[in-house]
């Protein structure tokens, strides 16, 4: 939006463009946040004061703005990220232990995965996730472990947002997505190999909760030359059954 | 405010109101959220469903509001919490080892002291601080440190806002805060027995960066009975001293 045009959007919707424009960087000056939050430089410079002045947002002495300890104060406050959190961790704790790859526990939010948790070891390989990203469910081992288990309704979304192909292994046909959740769902456990990161493969499992419900997935993320090694599989596996036990799941 | 009175405060005061009010509960009705919020039920109905479409709150099949996974996101990317809960947890970890009652770590905010990390043992003693909590300096054993290691003026704000006394051990007039404080920078540690939990005592140590200034407390609140025991002294000054040279200070 050029600087100084009119701009319609209700004074909520701008002050919420102001805080999405921190999930693209941790530490951003005025400019940065206007452009991102499309909105002019005065705009967004009067709308930082707001949030400063509340504390949600915090200016530090380099001038730069950053997310401020109101919101993070809120953000424990999350229920379901705060439950799944407290129980998952010395699980995930165990598997990173045996494996000392990279340990994820995801939710699913509209069509993507958000990675609740990340345990890594000093080696790991090089990925995009950590805690708070959002990545898409066709994707990652993780989302599609959450696709499996969703209702068709989604699957119909990921399939007419046209799933983006990152990597020659990527699966973004319907053919290709189908057979792979039922394979999914018929073993509970998924494996891809370089869909996202090149080096590495995932593998992934659901948790479910005392309905039974899937409510998350556990994966590891790990160096593709340790393909072959058993103890992926069988690691994430019993992580994941022991938080849906922990949840009060009973097979 | 009476419901439809007129109310002067700004869209952006309001919308912050709101989600204040999640400071107190984790889940609240309609009704609880306009009551917190000081606002009309039809203005909080509004501005909560701004609120929810952004993301920033959710509403559950019961109908009660909750903070939504967009806050958490936004909240873990605050760099101070994100940094020291990432260092100091190995540390803390060891100390909850070594103590099995509750380990805090917390950052002065203003005239509180924030929570940025609890371990819990599994029989520590009931208290109120929890991951997030803000409590007041002068009556927690984290708060007095970073009060201990502050410019002069936080001091005389605390005096200045009339410290609350709640119980007959909370320090509360100018000498027996200044004595404490000194004591504090003279050891390099703050004992306090019941000043704020009954039942309960805490030790707490500064923690410093590589400039050496005190920028974190670290502490351990447990069982009155346990008083005599030397590792409690002892692991908050190891955890505070192991956190600090992580963070680059060198003694």
């Amino acid at each position: 939006m050029a600087g100084g045009a009119r701009d319609d959007r209700s004074v909520a919707d701008k002050l919420f463009a102001i805080a999405d424009a921190f999930q693209g960087g941790d530490e951003l000056t005025l400019s940065e946040v206007a452009a991102r939050a499309g909105l002019p430089l005065s705009t967004a410079h009067r709308l930082l004061a707001e949030w400063v002045e509340w504390g949600g947002l915090a200016r530090g002495d380099d001038g730069r703005y950053r997310v401020g300890l109101k919101l993070w104060r809120l953000g424990v406050r999350q229920p379901t990220a705060r439950r799944l959190r407290a129980i998952a961790r010395p699980y995930l704790e165990d598997l990173l232990d045996a494996t000392r790859e990279h340990v994820h526990l995801a939710v699913r939010d509209g069509l993507g995965a958000i990675y609740l948790e990340r345990l890594s070891g000093a080696d790991a390989v090089p990925v995009i996730s950590d805690v708070g990203s959002r990545l898409p469910l066709h994707a990652t081992g993780v989302g599609l472990v959450l696709l499996a288990y969703s209702t068709p309704d989604v699957f119909d979304e990921v399939l007419a947002a046209g799933p983006r192909k990152y990597l020659p292994n990527t699966l973004t046909t319907e053919p290709e997505l189908r057979a792979r959740l039922a394979g999914i769902r018929a073993t509970g456990l998924s494996t891809s190999v370089e869909a996202l990161t090149r080096g590495a493969f995932s593998v992934a499992a659901p948790v479910r909760d005392a309905t039974g419900a899937v409510v998350a997935a556990v994966s590891i993320i790990a160096h593709v030359e340790r393909l072959a090694e058993p103890q992926f599989a069988l690691g994430v596996r019993m992580a994941a059954r022991g938080i849906s036990a922990a949840l009060g799941w009973r097979p």
